[in-house]
């Protein structure tokens, strides 16, 4: 039987109950040598929490992060709070000797970023921590990557990722802690861009070397929402909240070897729901990949012909755990992927990846973004 | 706090995987009103069905059916079983009192549904059955269902049902049991056909009131499979096993009120892994689903403009159990819908649908193909 | 310099536009052996007739089609008029001496197409009979011919071909001579049924040997068009007119060697425009293909990617004539290959396909299914 | 009966072929006030002309432009030679009172452009001048322009246009005088990227007023074609031959109003053949095209459902001229909109668009991307 890992959660939003599944199920759908055991949850708010726990399976909770930490039966600390508290709650567990998953972009700065690797890197590999590109773990992602590390595209020269949302379209769309720099450090650019930039460093594995970009606030002031739970933290004036972050980024990029790269993230892309879309061209074939059919990967050798991969055979990347081919997973699947690789990573006693050096690799280009847009020249990365 | 209901499960293999996740989520996912207790699974093989518990998260094992029945903490049976037991296991389930959840087809013949819906009808309301036509589930089928029955296609004139799937079109893919009449009552017809049948008759809520049809068996003869865990019960002769169910149907029908229906299910469709594919053409608009993009619906209007309609939203069925907008679900989140519908059926005491006389409608419709095919003539249902 | 061959058409209606812009067009596109002359247009309206040959680029016109056939600067007529008038013309034609092209389907009868048939017979190597069954030479059509002939698709299990047009979706649509046996001999049929059954006749290489079938006309009555030009032959009773052909027809059959055949066209499938749709598995391999998209041809080779082939390659069929890769062709370039192959086959006296017999087996097959549809029993072919 | 237009066109390769298409076909397609006739078509190699006009229909040949320009039966000159004498031709022939048709880019400098362009000031409105962005003229395109007019967009916020070919992703590919500034002045940049900013423009009706930009050559030496016809005009060194234009360029910029821009044209995406993408996001809906399915244009509206227009309908631009609903174009097509076009504003003796001034406008954007590319830094327009 299989030794157990107790689990401690921070936060129970969107993230929180995306993980808690993951943490409910990695152990039925896959082998893994570690049984995580749901020991306790943390939350501000002592009903909210109570009932998120119970919801979600978890044996307790806690209201204080760093009672969470101490508890002995918590072996991992998963950090799924917005950006501004990461630095803090992941610092001080890695330093307890816990095993941390932090949700991305991994810090609100640069500062922080390089504050939480350093943490990590003198914590491991008794703690060991991994930051939550959960996308990485799409199968068709995974397909991807393994193809390119194969050299099945030859010599990169182009690379297209932009993540389009629209949940901002609407200037009435009411405000929220992700429209606010405090909190959240920046708007479409982490939330989104984080994803699309870490994918591209890690599908090609190139470093960005040097950006140029634009940032955008097209809704400068939007409604207060109608009722709590947004996580403002601004006071707001005559029932508007000032927003301090971008609607959207746009950047043109160049990889170590030349090729081209354009990026960008946006929440006012009307009728794209959750579209990240990545487009590689090779010397010797192209890839295509959009999240809103993350099953399918597309390939074109240069013959004129688009194989369309529906990635859902037993051989391809985590869909030994699941169904048989043509039984499709789901947007959540991609967390229970992310448990099992971080659960084989610690029983291996191994660095899990992304790693939060990974995750500083990703935040020094978003830096570089901001500085680009602000100077209007190109950034060095 | 919700009220507990005990689950017993029969069958561990594929579906007994599928329903345990479901069990295992619904109450995170939803808010319903009695929370599942996955109290006991039950399997023939001591140890497989005690590593089945602990790892799909049963609290117990059993190894005879009619012990698990027996249980006081099991108040639903569920049952995955092949369908030669369905019915055996449903009827004494339902005379014990016990609500069911029986894996589709209902029965591998007219008598054994006929039978199991007696049961159900004389067991309800105190104990209330279900047969897991899955796919109901699907929000875009379900949403599809609502639209036609609020007349957005107008009167229909077209059916399109096929179930493609290609994991025998390699003569040499081996045999198991659900190559097997004994077991699996039929081939691709009732384990893909009925599911197109159930949505045909579902979606437009119209009989299917007569049928003409084929059935071909490709490749007569198989392997025996490398390893055991086939559930063959025949004895092979030679190292091969004579198949006895159909690889393929292909049926023409009528509904009532004169639409025209083609239906066909098949697993010699090279490159096709779970195509399910309806379409419906009515007089006001017409719809398109394929399972393997099961996050979408395609309505045309009649004005040139296919509307690919992505069905994440809030507002659509099921989706206020999980993600925001363009979060994909995949295949198996069907089955926490199923769980949850079931759920909130017998919390009200109402009959959930489909119920046992759905099933029986559908096994009537699989045995007039059956007619129909030996006797070369259009056959009532 | 090439040779000239004098070219006579009859009829200058939808069809007649479509071929005069091929034979405007075929030599500039191919290198043909035989340099077609646009010598002489016949229709009953005089004025009409003389309008058409200005515009469409004709030499002269003519409103008897016998003058046409009679005049030495015609050596082949071709015909594309309504049904009804094919057997008469091609015969009269033929047996002058003159090459045929013959728009589809063949005849209104199965004697007709006989007749038509043995006349081709008599007439051949001296004057040759071709007819207008254009989708054969869609290059993604010629392609999957070629492929499936070379044996890339194995032995083939089902074949699905369907045809979807909803210009009568409406019930007030208003009637035409298309919808008249008289003149049609058929609906949906005739018109859109026969290039389906050609389709499968041709790119299989297989026989047809038994149909099952249902028609369906779902508006019996339909009111009379606004203006003249429809061709109607009856007379309208207050305004409206008898509908006395299919709307629909439906159809299960077989192929020699025991593959299984759906069969469907309709002019009621709101919003299909042009959809003409195949789709053939094979135990190595399946393909598909949509008329609205018919640049593309999709493979599936059964490794789970379904291949989009952009059929604008230079080595594909037909493309030299054209343009650079991705540069697409549209429904009406098939005609420009129909000419340019019924020109090579001249040239080189040999018999065009498809022929006067490739007409015939395909009337056969629409009478089997009207024979099946009225006696509701299995037909022969 | 409509009076006559005498065209003399310049150069005979695949954009002469094109052009000739048009001018043959237009008056059958549509009822223009002017009837084309072509007179003569020009080129060096005089049997190469001769052959040519023999082939492509036009009544003479010549083989010096400025005969042709001389020529009493030439009132229109169609200019489809390289770049680098569109300048010269044009100017000559606009001096000369008479109206030109010139292919895109407009020359290969912005001085180039400014000539021509007083030189069509000049003219008018007794010689009319139009450059040949045919790109307009997809019937989608037409729509989606009037649909932005409309302000069915609302406003607009993000356009993403690329134009991705792959014929110079192996580097062994030749050379030709594609490649050399001499005569294109410009590689995928002027070829390709001139479409894609026209547009930008011609779609958003506004203009671009900054762009930062990369060009790049990734494959800097190419070998000599194996036969003439390349028009190359440099020395070759020992078989290969110096690429002096760029394979790629990738810009980022703003449209007047603040929307972002990317922009990227490029000839080494391995396996897109003719991917003219265009995607514009508004504050209403989005819109996306892509040439490769040119008779398609997908609007999404916010409601999570992509609608595809087939855009094939009667009502919408320039299908009149054609064949019923569902009944795709092609490529070619849009040359024969574009003569009617044209043919529509002289006989008005209105200006027709894109007008050398729009070529102009264009050519400031190309010259601004290769600034940009030079100084590293932002470049006003």
């Amino acid at each position: 039987m299989a030794a157990r890992l107790g689990i401690g959660m921070v936060g129970y939003a969107f993230m929180g109950r995306a993980h808690s599944q993951a943490w409910r199920n990695v152990a039925a759908a896959f082998d893994v040598p570690l049984r995580p055991e749901l020991a306790a949850i943390c939350g501000r708010d002592p009903g909210g929490v109570a009932r998120a726990a119970d919801r979600l399976g978890w044996a307790a909770s806690e209201t204080d992060w760093r009672q969470l930490i101490e508890r002995d039966d918590v072996d991992l600390v998963d950090i799924c709070t917005p950006g501004a508290s990461h630095a803090e709650i992941a610092i001080a567990a890695l330093d307890a000797g816990k095993h941390v998953l932090c949700e991305k972009p991994l810090g609100n700065s640069v500062a922080e970023a390089e504050a939480m690797a350093a943490a990590a890197r003198r914590a491991a590999p008794g703690a060991l921590a991994m930051v939550g590109f959960n996308y990485r773990r799409v199968p068709a992602i995974a397909l991807a990557a393994s193809m390119v590390a194969d050299g099945a595209l030859g010599t990169i020269r182009h690379v297209r990722a932009s993540y389009l949302q629209d949940w901002l379209s609407d200037p009435d769309a009411p405000a929220s802690w992700r429209l606010q720099r405090q909190t959240a450090g920046s708007g479409a650019l982490g939330d989104l861009g984080s994803h699309a930039v870490d994918l591209v460093l890690h599908l090609t594995g190139l470093d960005l070397t040097e950006v140029v970009a634009v940032t955008e606030t097209f809704v400068a002031e939007r409604p207060l929402p109608a009722a709590g739970g947004s996580g403002l933290s601004a006071t707001a004036a005559g029932g508007s909240v000032a927003v301090d972050v971008d609607d959207a980024f746009c950047a043109l990029g160049r990889l170590a070897g030349g090729a081209t790269v354009t990026l960008e993230a946006t929440r006012v892309a009307t009728g794209r729901k959750n579209a990240l879309r990545l487009e590689i061209n090779g010397t010797k074939a192209s890839l295509a990949f959009d999240l809103e059919r993350l099953n399918e990967l597309v390939i074109d050798e240069g013959d004129a012909a688009a194989r369309r991969l529906l990635v859902t055979e037993p051989d391809q990347p985590y869909v030994e755990g699941w169904w048989p081919p043509g039984h499709v997973l789901g947007w959540d699947h991609t967390f229970v992927h992310e448990a099992r690789d971080l659960l084989n990573a610690i029983a291996a006693g191994v660095q899990p990846r992304p790693s939060f050096d990974d995750g500083l690799r990703v935040q020094r280009v978003l830096s570089a973004v901001v500085d680009s847009a602000a100077s209007g020249s190109w950034q060095k990365v």
